[in-house]
């Protein structure tokens, strides 16, 4: 048995114990946990200080140590995360449905841990305490295994926060970090069946491909956003402006961000100018179809294939302007990756096919794809946001990392 | 582009149409196609003798011939479930959850159609009808593998409901049958990554590692069964006789049926005779630990650490006797695979305990596990019975072939 599969098979013996907390232990321990983090601010630091002088040595790139870098205040707020945590409700336990069957047999759907949650994430180490306290509430063990680059980071934060629950009473096995950070290892972790009950890949896209390529364990796919703004030849043209502006540039690195607009023939004149000079603003370079061309002229990049199909993550947009809402649901489920779409309308016929017709997580009228979150959902913390179809799909809480059980009760009845 | 991905990229095509149907407009071709099968009786039992023939020829077993048989009986028992479909709730346009944000956004979250369910399965050609016909009451399109020894009787089948669908002004290809039969039309179906949205293995634990191994599209693992009936020292023995002989002999072929029993010490002397004596007018063969071949003798034979691990889906019962219901629960939770447990017990404590800490789709508390079954839970009809913890878990009718959507209605909200 390697070490991952000893992890993992320790993992689901922990799970047992788990299962049986009560809402008070699991939020004791997240507390505990938000206390040593603070009381232990400067042993984190000093990891991080070692992780980042490794990656300057390595040439990482600034945009990529500042998500290494932790600091005093970073730290506060992991602290807070936990304690925030503490406050939400329990996910486990609710009791979703339930009958008597004609037979006598009273049966209750109920909430309960998933069991075995696996992470697989790149360079921010706060994912580490983030991940650990939300499986730890709904009652998982984890086993967690980050990038390379923030080993020392994480080996500190795990350390932490397995003696910090340990203290309380739980296992400090229920928090597992995996310090083998190569990529067979992270293969290895695809293919835990029988321990691992669910693995959620958080990062890129590459991350994200491998992991579905290469799982055998059910996975829940995340993250990647091709998200699309529609302005309907009825839109009010200031508003589809803010819309985009806030869609494109508030935030350009995060995958609820907008990466295409498309614009109705009738308002294509008026609006693109329009929209081009609030882009401007923030030097969003435009790849457009040739009618855009036509209209903004030569600021405008001609938009390839490949363009409609890509996840910038930049301040870049494609634009096309297209013939007919139709047109419109149709380039939206061809190029969408399921996340967010948004249109512009003011037409209750519009705004009607387009939420029932466009297949993605969040589809929005008249309202920025940035929403899409589990915060502003009011889920409390989100652990991720799923793509797929399959479990959840949209910003995952708590409550997406419970499963269900029938629990049925008789006086005796066969069939 | 081969033959398997045009269909997969045609299905979902057509998946759009399928999202915009009204319940009407589904059960209308649900109705069709009870007709056109009862009305093609002569076409389905002819193709169906066909396979029949060239199983004979193959050499194969009289069982798996009854398997694939047909006959006018069974082809009405399939218009009648189209007919039963026709009459169950739809499970799509449900609205799950819904609020309004502090910013005036105002979210529901919606159960719609998964879009493209892929079903591969064994010998019953009648699964080809199931499938289809929830398939398209749930709103998608599926695409269907059945095995190679009923190709012929799956091609009648899927021809007549494709006509019938389509003469109620369904697109034909909202129902596709894969005629490539090979392993490698298989496998190319488990990977059809962006046209598949969700792909269900119906058939035995060959068939269900196979996709669990193989597939890169998101699976749900249906139907091993190793469950357990746990005989507590406080069992009303009569009563536990009667569960186990139930979930032991009433239909030992399928997935809900004990493969294993479990007795407390302090009731095992005069348990375990008497189970025996009621098995035994079934002819079940018992495999028992050194303690139960103590009590019972030379009629039982030593139980090996491979048979607590096996589903045996045959007349043989593994026996053990536990010291505790911790051993027992431990025992479970170790060999079960996560279908349906059966504790035996009048104690309170015992049954809060194992219902609490057992990790199954079904816990039992005096009743046969016999009972995990759509039909039983009221579902209307079943697809498959999930094993596993993600989308699903137990028996899964129309709502587990639904996903969600959230649909956010603003007037103009940037984040």
């Amino acid at each position: 048995m390697t070490t991952i599969q000893a992890m993992g098979q320790r993992a689901k013996e922990v799970s047992v114990d788990l299962r049986k907390l009560t809402t008070q232990q699991k939020n004791q321990a997240l507390l505990a946990i938000a206390e040593d983090l603070l009381a232990h601010t400067r042993e984190i630091l000093q990891a991080n200080e070692q992780d980042l002088l490794l990656a300057q040595e390595n040439g990482m790139s600034p945009v990529m140590q500042d998500r290494l870098r932790l600091t005093a205040q970073r730290v506060q707020d992991m602290a807070q995360g936990a304690r925030q945590v503490a406050g939400l409700d329990d996910p486990v336990g609710r009791v979703l449905d339930g009958k008597t069957l004609p037979n006598g047999l009273r049966m209750q759907k109920v909430a309960v841990p998933m069991g075995v949650v696996g992470m697989i994430f790149e360079s921010r180490p706060n994912v580490t305490v983030d991940a650990a306290c939300l499986c730890l509430k709904s009652g998982n063990c984890c086993l967690l295994r980050g990038g390379k680059e923030a080993l020392r980071s994480n080996q500190a934060l795990a350390g932490i926060m397995r003696r910090a629950v340990e203290r309380t009473g739980l296992p400090a096995d229920c928090i597992q970090l995996l310090e083998d950070t190569s990529r067979e290892g992270a293969r290895e972790m695809m293919r835990l069946n029988g321990y691992l009950d669910v693995l959620i890949p958080r990062g890129g896209a590459g991350l994200i491909r491998s992991v579905v390529e290469n799982a055998t364990v059910p996975v829940i796919e995340t993250g990647t956003g091709n998200c699309h703004v529609y302005v309907d030849a009825s839109a009010d043209l200031d508003m589809a402006v803010q819309i985009i502006f806030n869609a494109k540039t508030s935030r350009p690195s995060v995958c609820n961000a907008a990466e295409t607009l498309l614009v109705h023939r009738d308002v294509a004149e008026a609006f693109l100018p329009m929209a081009q000079q609030a882009l401007a603003e923030k030097h969003v370079e435009l790849r457009g179809c040739p009618r855009t061309m036509e209209i903004l002229g030569r600021h405008v990049i001609p938009a390839t294939e490949a363009d409609y199909a890509t996840e910038f993550l930049d301040y870049i947009l494609a634009v096309r302007v297209v013939d007919s809402l139709d047109e419109a649901i149709k380039h939206v489920n061809t190029y969408s990756t399921g996340h967010s779409e948004c249109i512009v309308t003011n037409d209750y016929t519009a705004s009607e096919r387009f939420t029932q017709e466009v297949d993605a997580a969040a589809v929005y009228v008249n309202a920025s794809t940035r929403f899409t979150d589990g915060g502003e959902f009011g889920l409390g913390a989100e652990i991720g946001i799923s793509t797929q179809k399959l479990h959840a799909r949209g910003p995952m809480g708590l409550r997406e990392l419970t499963t269900t059980k029938y629990m049925i009760f008789g006086q005796g009845q066969v069939r």
